[in-house]
């Protein structure tokens, strides 16, 4: 089964099936469907997996010509973004981030084994696969304004949250993750270096990643990911009581990013540190809600090595140059997750 | 003058005229007239604003009680939050925290007077004031799991956006302020000061303060603080050209707290360091959109001594008690700004 969900740039609601492309029958749009208990959207699913029905003429095959279309510009953003949270669940990934910022020291302060570190970034700069990202300006030194020199990318997966809202003050018990987890995409967590350097103390990133964060088109179901469902690497120290007992949330899915066309890295998902059901418990234990379209961001996933790095700087690599193309891909087993991509443009 | 617009429970549209509430003629909600240009919004202010066609009866009013209705359950969030944005643009505030995070070194961090240093928070749970707060729980020290200790306030204003949003990678000229910014409502940022200090390095806060963020339900348009309007403190150094030329965007706006009825600390918005616009001018200095609905806030807003404090920790006073009541009232000059209150719970 590769079911995945999308929106056409005309609005149309649609799957991605074995066979191409289909309008999902019963719902408006994506919004719609996440907003509704799990016991729907795996209706919808398992009614589109049953491929005859499309052969005995029950759904309606759209006239798109098919596997190209995942990447091309026919498609719009999935659904609406609520709330965005973007982790820092890589233990590779802060190790090498915290020996850059503090060389003498532990790189993992005292809270990274402890919590699933996390911030709000911007969700009106969400946009979708193709979207052109043009070079942004900041300040990159005290009175320098200009535009950035030290674009990276970060690669991550996107946790797509469904189901009823919780209420204000009522957390959401580890165990209920697969009732609040719809789906995931692939996340580029376009950086600019300078800027973050600049602007980041003592309140934590902001505008170094608030000019564009793109996703995939096709919102990939947990359903359809069971095969690929891993155990987590073990967690030391135990974590608290409302961190465990989610199950498996990790899953093996291989991400490549090519630049210009070359691949440049490879890592995988599989050995997060913080898995998505222990991000979702960890933003509502204090009562936060979790709406529907909220998107949680795993943070770049890195491998330790350059060559599984998740960002230009843990793959030794330069920034990025106007002109250049980053893809990210995923496939998880048989089900392909498809890519998200884009063109730097020169600040206009 | 002293409109200002809000939102039933019922979902009608309001506003406080001097003569008590009206419906709102020719919109269906606020988020709808936020959306319109600033000629739109000029437009509906100067209708309502002649109390004769109220009289004459071209406008309807509702039969409410009126002046008690403003802190009354009755009224809901006035508008729908897009990305919600704090600030730290109190000079006073930041030097307070400043001075406890690094009693050695200068206060202020290399970039505070470059730039209106700021983060997101979370939209979903900005709630209404009179909405009960309940404790929050919270990891409080390594393997602490519990409710906070040091549950603290932040006495701020909230700007709100509205306007047609700019375009991915454009920014906003300072100039166009008018343009984007609608008006203002009081905001308590309430925040958990144990969990803070946990989670906050490197990516700043986090469940600390995503909670609950109280506003109070109308908002004063900006156009009704004309006379109020004032200078702010000199700059210096001189801000970079983007965040120069706005124009005055400081208002003395007088804040005062209670806490279970009892006055405990007054400040005033007037002299806040960095202003409303260039806040904005800022946000979309490097392509960030900025929709309608986008909420602003201030940063807590102290005045450098205990008895103006915008934050408990700044008065010198112990963090809040279960059942403690707090009411933020602000006035500029003629104008109420109303209050935002909130009652805290104990974690149930």
């Amino acid at each position: 089964m590769s079911i995945a969900f999308g929106t056409a740039a005309d609005g149309r609601f649609v799957a991605r099936c074995d066979g191409g492309i289909v309008a999902v029958p019963g719902y408006g749009s994506l919004d719609e469907l996440l907003a509704k208990p799990r016991a729907a959207w795996l209706e919808v699913i398992e009614h589109l997996s049953s491929r005859e029905r499309v052969d005995a003429g029950s759904l309606e095959p759209l006239d798109v010509p098919s596997p190209e279309w995942i990447d091309s510009p026919e498609l719009a953003l999935p659904f609406t973004i609520g709330d965005y949270v973007d982790f820092y669940s890589s233990l590779e990934h802060a190790t090498f981030f915290g020996r850059l910022l503090r060389p003498e020291g532990d790189p993992l302060l005292p809270n990274w084994r402890r919590m699933p570190v996390g911030y709000h970034g911007r969700a009106s700069t969400i946009v979708v696969s193709g979207t052109p990202i043009q070079r942004p300006r900041g300040q990159l030194n005290p009175g320098e304004f200009d535009s950035t020199r030290a674009l990276d990318i970060e690669v991550e997966l996107g946790f797509v949250v469904g189901g009823t809202a919780n209420s204000l003050g009522d957390p959401i018990p580890i165990a209920e993750a697969a009732e609040r987890i719809f789906g995931v995409v692939l996340l580029n967590d376009w950086s600019a270096r300078d800027i973050q350097r600049f602007e980041s103390q003592p309140l934590g990133p902001f505008l170094a990643k608030a000019f564009a964060t793109s996703i995939s088109p096709w919102v990939v179901p947990v359903a359809a990911l069971e095969a690929v469902r891993v155990h987590g690497p073990r967690q030391e120290p135990e974590p608290l009581p409302y961190l465990i007992g989610g199950g498996d949330w990790n899953f093996d899915i291989a991400l490549e990013v090519e630049l210009n066309g070359e691949r440049i890295a490879a890592t995988n998902a599989r050995g997060l540190y913080w898995n998505a059901a222990q991000q979702l418990a960890h933003l509502a234990s204090g009562g936060a809600i979790v709406r529907p379209g909220d998107l949680l961001g795993t943070g770049t996933i890195s491998g330790g090595q350059q060559e599984s790095g998740g960002s230009l700087m843990e793959m030794g690599r330069p920034f990025l140059a106007d002109g250049d193309e980053i893809v990210i891909r995923g496939r998880a087993g048989d089900v392909e997750l498809g890519a998200v991509s884009g063109t730097i443009l020169p600040h206009r």
